[in-house]
């Protein structure tokens, strides 16, 4: 596949699409119109056909898309076929609950190995994958090839890992710690899970609905004033 | 305050602000140039200034900003000093990894109860939040001041979940489901953690590095035969 340089906010989409996608296909719907696709995503018609121009021609004029079509070209453009491996570090209550209840599978990626230091979880297997001592982490990495690491183990010990990590061939790290990883211009793909970055932006939204409202309650109130 | 409406990029990065500012705080950095911030979180100067300027006027030329002060500022616009009272609805294992890892008091926020199906959950209390059964939700939510719901339920509940929510006055939902929960044009507002869109935009950008790579070689391999 030819590669252009996407806009990050493209890719962003490109998940969002999907799902949708995937929803459709559930419904039965085989074929929709930008305009259509649009509406129930809350994008323009033109938005959708700009963003899919990015990757090619997609829909046909007067048809629109075709949705199991559509669905498998998104599929390709993230990569969902090349069969990605990835380990997880760290398999506390939200290494757990990823392995438990997150589906890497449906995403096209295959969860080989987790890692921790707790005793009491080194050599079992949890939903067939492997719980690994920390301490092999680095010669595992060394014998097997693996693309992601998940990295979810406390705050304290993210550096230390993610220097094992990206000096044995990790490319892209998947981060649920509160840290900021890497340097600016550092090689290394990090996409940060902030649970309290989305908390916060929302956070933002719940007090400029309430400043409206009390802008209006205020407004009124005035208005009855002067009556 | 006075607001006006920022864009959602903005909205997005002030929470990566606030997080380097606490650092900075740690660190006992009292006072910053915008071209230093800028290096630390790979942004331009430029790009900074207007973030802020959107807020008003934090930074002194020729001084730089004042740490706390812009932290302060910051945390202010985010909501944090409101006293924003939120429940957590599903306690499973996203749940319960969120009460017992995840600060909310760090972002301002109080988590005040948390509802389950789960006899065994019913009744108790984890880290001095009391979990309800979720039968009494309607009635806690009639009773008791709340902003934000924290939506950890599975999938199947989702949708019923939410119209309780929606129904008995809350405004912000903070959504762990998998499921896109409003329409387009709901007044709600709606924030996904949706974990695999995060995944599949890394896999996206793994997947450029890897043609990258193997266009390079292909360049090399070609340089190579004409030698």
């Amino acid at each position: 596949m030819k590669r252009v340089k996407v806009s990050n906010n493209v890719i962003r989409r490109l998940p969002r699409y999907l799902r949708k996608l995937d929803e459709l296909n559930e419904n039965g719907v085989s074929r929709i119109s930008s305009k259509e696709l649009g509406e129930q995503l809350g994008l323009t018609p033109s938005q959708i056909r700009q963003d899919f121009s990015n990757f090619g021609e997609f829909g046909q004029q007067g048809y629109g898309y075709n949705v199991p079509a559509l669905r498998a070209e998104i599929a390709g453009i993230l990569g969902m076929e090349r069969g990605f491996r990835a380990i997880l570090v760290g398999v506390g209550n939200i290494g757990h609950a990823l392995m438990d209840n997150f589906s890497f599978s449906d995403c096209g990626v295959e969860l080989v190995a987790a890692f921790d230091v707790k005793e009491s979880l080194i050599g079992t297997e949890f939903k067939s994958v492997p719980i690994y001592a920390g301490s092999r982490l680095e010669s595992y990495l060394r014998e097997n090839d693996v693309d992601i690491a998940v990295l979810a183990v406390p705050k304290e010990a993210a550096i230390r890992v993610t220097k094992i990590l990206t000096e044995n061939g990790i490319e892209a790290i998947w981060n649920f710690t509160n840290i900021e990883l890497t340097e600016p211009n550092s090689p290394t793909i990090v996409e940060n899970i902030h649970f309290s970055d989305s908390l916060l932006s929302m956070c933002y939204y719940v007090a400029e609905r309430m400043d409206e409202h009390a802008a209006k309650a205020a407004r009124a109130e005035r208005t009855e004033q002067q009556d």
